[in-house]
């Protein structure tokens, strides 16, 4: 029997989570969000409070959706880790094919392969003038 | 009085941070960490252990700059963040000049501005094939 391959599972759960970001349908969305996340979850980007709950994310999410219908959040990159730790770049395609500023997120997950943490950060970062 | 600004604070920690990693002297590397770290930090990036402690960061920094004299560890984009978490990039700079490839952290900072937390990923994201 194959082991799946771990980041491969994490990968199709990012993208459950990608999906629930850009799902207008309420029950679709919460069932997508329930799949890919612990309900000890804990999220944040610069748009949110601190450390939204699962249930406050919930709510985050759903305003944002209802504010920019038929927007998608893609994910752009490989997800990228190491222990229970990882990285995606990912970015909003508007309805026209817009896409908006590639962001990342650095996730944790649980032993069960659930997101526990997301920590968005929005755009790229500006080079160091000292370097 | 000018109130420090929270984000140039957070930089000159994170550079005392980086510039413990370049740093051959035994006694101002740890100075260097205990200056920018919580005694409560942990550390973990692709070649740790699973959230080194403090004590344990400070042998394997004290481990990798023996193996590379003279390399340096660089900050080469500005810190980014929001609330108590940030993101930036750096890369080690070999004696010759060579840049090794540009790599991220994660950070956590705590009420005081020390570091609570640091992750880092090595290298750049590969571009998802699905996107």
């Amino acid at each position: 029997m194959e082991v799946p391959n771990l980041f491969a599972r994490i990968e199709a759960t990012v993208d459950q989570y990608c999906l629930a970001w850009s799902c207008e349908d309420h029950a679709t969305r919460e069932q997508l969000l329930l799949a890919s996340m612990s309900p000890l979850a804990r999220y944040c980007d610069p748009n949110t409070a601190a450390d939204l709950s699962l249930t406050e994310l919930q709510a985050h999410i759903a305003g944002v959706v209802a504010r920019r219908p038929g927007a998608r959040v893609v994910r752009t990159s490989r997800v990228d880790g190491h222990h229970n730790y990882g990285r995606f770049l990912w970015g909003v395609e508007l309805p026209d094919g817009t896409m908006l500023p590639e962001s990342i997120d650095f996730i944790e997950w649980d032993a069960s392969g659930l997101l526990l943490r997301v920590t968005g950060f929005f755009g790229t970062l500006e080079p160091s003038p000292m370097s």
